[in-house]
């Protein structure tokens, strides 16, 4: 699949981002003297952050090509995204110039937040397939798109898109500025409101929002925090009660304030006192941080974006299932991240144990002990382990485990691990032993004839010597100890 | 200090569930039949959330006491929320009430969504104390509290709602609904509009929210959001740019839907199939978790809520930080959460290593090798751990350290952990040896004196035979190994 980018801007550059991250090759189009270099400062951030988001080993990133034309850029492209700025005759332009190179099957989406798909079409040749799939920033991060336009292309359309990773919400009837930000529209004009009446300060309005309603937001949304708010009686009992505080003055939004330069000078320097301490780019790779520990938080209970992560992380170990050739067995990977660090800026102590024991349910699965098998009321305990430390581990380094079956018999597992980092240095070593149980009645017994001509399959590739260090314990010679 | 709290919903009930968890005792009047249990059961959530959200060791809790009356409950109260339905003439009454009984030195706050301080106070005897506390649900998670009043009262309440894990925003100038709830009222009225309109479904614009800009504004907000939008020319650029379209007609706020039977009917209708599934508890439960990990994810980025978080462990630590006393050491105590457990519904296996991990930090602290002796650019790595898994670990449980000092010489430290549950019983063992190193020139160094002192004095109490696993490896006998 081909795909084209017009305009590589904030936005632009994002999509691009997200599309070559998720294996696709992306053709750009974009006159602007600074289009590179603020395109590659998109992807640097976005690679990042996808190597900090997902667990699972991504796929190879698509290529990027810059087009001297539009025409160049869009022939042969499956799927064209189109980034201009905000003015409907540029965009007709631009989309004259698509429709004259490009295959009439190609969709045609507009990041717009303004307009809507009847006036893009206006004069197109093949109006059915010109949507809107309007993005939030980071487009990298944020999986959110108000797909607009419906019919075949808006279908196309948005499983390309969330396939790529994203939350893709079509949106039945066309309205100017779509959903999400008539949502912001609303609030940024309480909040400018607000300011001008000198009733609070952007820090005080921001403080309010990410201490309080913003939380619920960021898992939950409006309607479904409400329903709680409802008690046992939901909807219906908080729309009769609150619907009457609909009626009470509490708004000016009957008007709009005038940004003239005494507004403008005021927001500008209280968010300079709110903000000024961090550039933009420190604020966009502190945001980006802060998503990626959200989703991981939100993945860890399975709800909402959270979901989209482990859909995509799902994705990529299944194209990666195939691959396991070769002795010791290479079944599992890991980057480092951000959270993963200590004081000292290495990899914290207990992730050792983390990429250890995710390397032996790697091993536990690639023997057939996998999730089916444990749902039937059987798994494996790891009983006693043995970690050897050997070098420091830094951010953004990627490790692989090198897992080899020293032993076992009906109940046992005996299990080594290397992990090594990018330059193949051994950086620790994990000596396991595992009893094979019945969970339900919670006591050790022997492992079904499969699993033990699994295990035998295995251990036969295992010829090498044990680890020198294998069944030693640890040696604490000429140590001072207590007189006791 | 003694706080009293009349009126014992979901709101007060949070207000109590608060202020018990941070030590306070509480004096509660509610003559709604129901109050008991509604309390009840707000603070069994508050009491499994602040253990779930804290990794520091909690307070001893305070005391809920029910009152008879009004008189009986603010008698010698130095604070008092009130919490009762948002009816002013209601609310009049019962100020009477309290003023009768109450000290004058007290503060009166009222969790008030609507009403404004100067309203609250209409015939008040001592009206300079009387406040708006307004929180926001669940108020024993949520930080953030609008303090509305100003003066000397305000600065009191604010310091106590900030020592109870608050985020309190004192609000300059008195306004209809304060700030939170204005923005609310803002995005409400539009998505009423979007509904009935057709335009989308409460799922929709749930799912626009919390998988899009929710996520933004639960760290951030807006004002700090929009300053990254501008790019480097920051929140100026970004004014003159987006500005216009304020005055583009994306809104229809002029008017307020009516809430008619047909559109109740429609929300109702559509919040059940997107949230039917889950009964309000469940979905209390899912966004008390969602939070929690929230919150943990931007304490680990030292941000927003996350520093709340951080700023209330440090307390925690600090009041425990004189407790140490006998042999083994016990240093170290750790909650088990929901996201600590694995597939199997007990603690993750890494889990175990974090906790004795954080207890060789704990001992490193106790020993003297703190953060400031760090910065002096020594510190301590573990080179070898040996992990004995005794029992599982279900969630909820809380873990205490044993630690001990097995021996020492001037670069090397071996101890020996053993992690009990609530019971008493050792769930798990570990054993670690630690090099002493220079961290600039990454070698193994000599401890100072100081610490070889310390190290003195702690292993003189180390009386006991050192276990029999201690030193021994990984015992593999009659296991099938590869027939090299």
């Amino acid at each position: 699949m081909k795909i084209a980018a017009i305009g590589g801007g904030v936005i632009g550059g994002g999509w691009i981002a997200r599309f070559i991250l998720a294996g696709h090759d992306v053709a750009v189009f974009d006159p602007h003297p600074e289009a590179r270099r603020i395109v590659s400062e998109v992807m640097a951030n976005a690679g990042d952050a996808w190597q900090r988001l997902y667990q699972a080993p991504l796929p190879s990133p698509g290529t990027i090509s810059w087009a001297a034309s539009i025409a160049e850029a869009v022939s042969g492209a499956d799927y064209i995204q189109e980034s201009v700025p905000e003015r409907l005759d540029l965009k007709h332009r631009i989309i004259v110039e698509i429709e004259a190179a490009a295959s009439p099957q190609a969709i045609l989406a507009s990041s717009t937040s303004g307009f809507k798909p009847s006036e893009l079409r206006e004069g197109a040749t093949h109006p059915e397939r010109i949507l809107v799939a309007h993005p939030f920033n980071p487009v990298y991060l944020l999986p959110v798109v108000e797909v607009v336009g419906g019919g075949d292309a808006a279908q196309r359309a948005s499983a390309l898109l969330e396939s790529v990773g994203m939350k893709p919400v079509q949106i039945a009837r066309e309205i100017d500025a779509h959903i999400g930000d008539r949502l912001l529209e609303a609030v940024w004009r309480e909040a400018l409101w607000l300011i001008k009446d000198g009733i609070a300060t952007t820090q005080e309005i921001d403080d309010i929002i990410r201490y309080g309603f913003g939380l619920r937001w960021a898992q939950m949304g409006l309607f479904e925090t409400y329903r709680i708010a409802g008690g046992e009686a939901g909807m219906r009992h908080f729309l009769s009660q609150f619907g009457p505080a609909l009626k009470w003055p509490w708004t000016k939004l009957m008007d709009v304030p005038d940004l003239d330069d005494e507004l403008v000078d005021r927001i500008a320097a209280q968010s300079d006192l709110q903000s000024g301490a961090h550039s933009v780019r420190e604020l966009e790779r502190i945001r980006d941080t802060n998503l990626i520990g959200i989703f991981h938080a939100l993945k860890a209970n399975d709800w909402g974006v959270g979901k989209t992560v482990s859909t995509m992380e799902n994705r990529f170990y299944a194209r990666e299932g195939k691959k396991v050739t070769g002795y010791p067995l290479r079944l599992h990977e890991a980057h480092v991240t951000g959270g993963w660090l200590d004081y000292n800026g290495h990899m914290t102590e207990f992730r050792y144990l983390q990429v250890l024991g995710d390397a032996t349910d790697a091993f536990l699965i690639h023997m057939g002990l996998d999730a089916e098998y444990r749902a039937g009321g059987h798994s494996a305990y790891t009983v006693e382990t043995h970690i050897r430390h050997l070098a420091e581990v830094r951010g953004g380094t990627r490790l692989i485990v090198e897992t080899r079956l020293l032993g076992y018999d009906e109940k046992r597992l005996r299990l080594h691990h290397a992990i090594l980092d990018d330059r193949g240095e051994t950086v620790a070593t994990g000596e396991h032993m595992l009893l094979h149980v019945d969970t339900g009645a919670n006591r050790t017994v022997a492992m079904p004839a499969a699993l033990m001509r699994a295990l035998e399959a295995i251990i036969a590739q295992d010829r090498a010597p044990h680890p020198d260090h294998a069944g030693i314990g640890i040696r604490a010679v000429r140590l001072k100890e207590a007189s006791a």
